[in-house]
């Protein structure tokens, strides 16, 4: 599918990806840039790179696609730094959960020539680094496109057919709108999942000690949630403040007006909307995603 | 283990109490009152009763052991009907998430002679109804009895005895203890859950469709709590008012806070609470519970 494919970053995503390159046999050569001498060690062990470097410019040297898999906040220094070394007619491409500031930060660096197609897996799991990569984690997932407009066709349909060989189901989607999406279907839940189990620890050692014992089904969900990687999560707050703030707004106004039904008994206020929670889930198991 | 065992109430919890007792021979006789014909109809039908009945009182009738598992918001009734039907000796328990007020109802109408030993099976799915039961859901889960002092160190034993049977771990534990740590674990949670999912579907016709079908990790999560039983929950949140206000509170300080730290944009905040949260997961999977 490429001759050479480049990873700039290799955590749970990228590794993940190049198990399935490797699988397939995809492409002819990968080359992996990490930060950490380490992560390129797991990476070498774990036969995911043929060449590893802590310079993102070496590995995207002379790659036909490169795959930013960094936290959003490195993406703007990755850009800069691959741009000289980028060949034209290279795809760029990433993983990121913000689309808008992805391309923000991406797109004015790249040369002309070079087709930047955003994109990002709905496919994750609390775990993190090279280690935690495998070629199933796609399977059955949603993966987004959201190029701009006059994106080269033929571009965003090597990117689409490399992510239809991971499993996932393919979608274009405009990047404002998918970061709306995104705020309220993965960015609140996991700010109000980091939140709730915050609130816990600063409980008093003894009821803490409890709380984790007998940590019954709710808190739990909320603690693998909150388990996620915690500089890719700050990443994703600093980039896509307004659409989470907005909806954030919204859901305090909503959280509020429980807390009123609570405080003054109002049963009947409370089965209603309990009520109304139950046909959502009944939606998305018809819409098999449950 | 017991002659006659009488189930009040036979959603999923009653029915999977059921389930065990018929596959370990665990009583000779059956006794279902349910509120509604087409529930003691379903009990009849997958074999979980061998008398059913309308009346609370004609299922007590004779039982060595009652369980009520009706909703909270039920018990106050169920007490006063059962109290003249109830043998000396008679054991009454409980399955409510909810005990200090569980005891509240039940135990000024009960009758000299006769044991509460109220628990708690700290077990469960998002389904609800006798079809939903099944024997295995207590295992390895914890049950958690909260007798008062003084209550017969036989009757508490039975009930200890019955529920190793389920394959749970048992522990005793103070009404009012029971009440703060399970708000934490799980009323707030649930809350939590039941108001994020009401705010998406308040949400314009086409980004809630959307919100559905990409429903990612988070979200997905947060519906399948959404999903349970909703007046199981009203009354949960109606007689656990005060532990719940109490924690809801510090869990909006501590969620304005973290709104805070996006608007202004510090990462390094940000950063800090995702770190320690993932501790939280660290050690509830070292107790097992994950």
């Amino acid at each position: 599918m490429f001759q050479r494919i480049a990873f700039i970053g290799i955590g749970l995503i990228g590794s993940s990806l190049a198990h399935i390159v490797r699988r397939d046999g995809l492409a002819g050569e990968i080359a992996v840039a990490a930060r950490k001498q380490e992560t390129l060690d797991a990476a070498t062990r774990l036969g995911l790179a043929d060449t590893v470097t802590t310079d993102p410019a070496e590995a995207a040297q002379g790659a036909d696609i490169v795959f930013i898999c960094t936290p959003l906040g490195a993406y703007e220094a990755v850009a800069k730094a691959i741009a000289p070394a980028l060949k034209p007619g290279a795809i760029v491409t990433d993983v990121g959960s913000v689309k808008q500031s992805a391309i923000a930060a991406i797109k004015p660096h790249l040369p002309e020539g070079v087709h930047l197609v955003p994109g990002h897996p709905l496919a994750g799991t609390e775990h993190s680094g090279p280690e935690s990569g495998f070629p199933e984690l796609f399977e059955g997932r949603w993966h987004l496109l959201t190029p701009e407009d006059g994106t080269d066709p033929d571009a965003i349909a090597k990117v689409r057919a490399f992510w239809e060989k991971t499993g996932s189901k393919v979608e274009v989607m405009d990047p404002e709108h998918h970061d709306q999406v995104l705020a309220i279907t993965s960015h609140l839940p996991h700010l109000i999942a980091y939140t709730i189990v915050d609130t816990a620890t600063q409980l008093s050692t003894d009821l803490q000690k409890e709380v984790i014992e007998f940590s019954a089904t709710g808190f739990r969900d909320f603690t693998r949630i909150a388990a996620s990687d915690p500089v890719m999560w700050r990443d994703i707050f600093l980039t896509n403040r307004e659409a989470v703030l907005e909806i954030l707004g919204r859901f305090t106004e909503d959280l509020t007006a429980m807390q009123r039904m609570i405080r003054r008994g109002d049963g009947d206020g409370l089965e209603d909307v309990f009520s109304r929670t139950r046909a959502v889930r009944r939606s998305i198991i018809d819409a098999k995603q449950a």
